[in-house]
């Protein structure tokens, strides 16, 4: 059994996430800012990568003061679960995704981080290993339903994003397309990683949902199931 | 003065317009094909990059007979000018894109290529030079707007686009977002090259169409405008 995996991002026009710099940019706007903020709220887990941890340092905690105490009053944290994955324990201890709100965190690294940067992080998170050198994502996954975890949003960046198609757990994709252009072959897209060499690689989508929001729009996508696939909502 | 510019492509719902091996495959579907084969009908000249020439050679023709009629009819070539973009004067002379197909090619250079590989070209079409290192594409502009190119569609790849978008000589950008995910950080994006780095660099449209064609979305941004801009239709 695994969470229903939905990732959400917003690209440019064409097709990138920040610059080749990994420069934070803003690609949507406030109506955008409270979709995110309302998913995020209602979701059991948030996911990101080392990699944006590290770009970016987000908190990925709830914004909206009013959706926060929902969350309490229905017996939950005023925060979703917030999840790293980061092979070699590289998450700085004071991370804010660490540090700032209340709310369960976990880093997920392999067998192969070193145990010193491991305990540190134990002060601050729930540490689940999972992987020989790279985090299996999809153990990762069977851990995060056994503690609960249904709904679980990941924000990128794209060489995780990369590797939950790759290894087929992801369930829907929304992709927010603002109205500029950033270019660079070296600059982060939505999917980066290896990439598929074959057609009949490719993850196959179904369109389910297109929507005029600020001056882009916001495109949903179900991803079509393989066979024996266990996700909760599957 | 130069022709009014737009691109069309197709990308992958995660921002590819082919795989990293930059082998050409199916984002869109017969419904798409229509509406290209339409656009480039009523275009006065379709313009690719080199590389896009290496890759995929190819032919760029109009594919209805009976557009191509109409053209006829009307007094036109059956296939809009053909122009290749390429610095170095690599287009091979048994290319499609000069051998398939009645109509003009041109093929703009810069003053660096090799003279022996120009005059050979020179048997198969009209060579401009224009730029010293590489093809000044402003310059090309000019060139083609005076030989009554009004209209001009760019078909790709990422690194001409990217070079218009730095040059300031988009004017619409219509993508079709596709359902299926490509990956790759090394796979070809709508706009390649070096990539803008500061936010006020970043070329802002305005999204003017979102329509569903086949299992996927166009979508139909206009460039705004900067001062000064002689776009036939600017």
């Amino acid at each position: 059994m695994r969470p229903y995996v939905f990732v959400n991002l917003a690209m440019s026009a064409d097709g990138k996430i920040s610059t080749r710099e990994r420069r934070q940019v803003k690609i949507s706007g406030s109506e955008d800012f409270e979709r995110v903020d309302l998913i995020k709220a209602d979701a059991d887990g948030i996911m990101v990568g080392i990699g944006t941890v590290l770009a970016d340092n987000p908190s990925l905690t709830v914004k909206s003061a009013r959706r926060k105490g929902e969350r309490k009053a229905a017996g939950r944290e005023e925060n979703p679960a917030r999840i790293v994955v980061d092979s070699m324990a590289r998450t700085p201890v004071d991370a804010d995704i660490l540090v700032k709100g209340s709310g369960k965190r976990i880093v997920a690294v392999s067998a192969a981080a070193p145990a010193g940067r491991v305990d540190a992080l134990k002060e601050r998170a729930e540490v689940v290993v999972a992987g020989e050198q790279t985090v299996d994502l999809a153990a990762l996954m069977e851990a995060l339903a056994g503690i609960g975890i249904r709904r679980l949003m990941v924000e990128g960046g794209g060489t995780l994003i990369w590797g939950l198609f790759q290894a087929g757990l992801v369930d829907e994709l929304r992709t927010y397309v603002g109205s500029v252009v950033i270019g660079g072959s070296g600059a982060p897209t939505p999917a980066d990683g290896e990439g598929f060499l074959a057609e009949s690689e490719f993850p196959r989508l179904t369109l389910t949902g297109v929507e005029r929001i600020d001056d882009g729009v916001l495109l949903t996508w179900q991803v079509k199931k393989e066979e024996g696939d266990r996700s909760l909502r599957g």
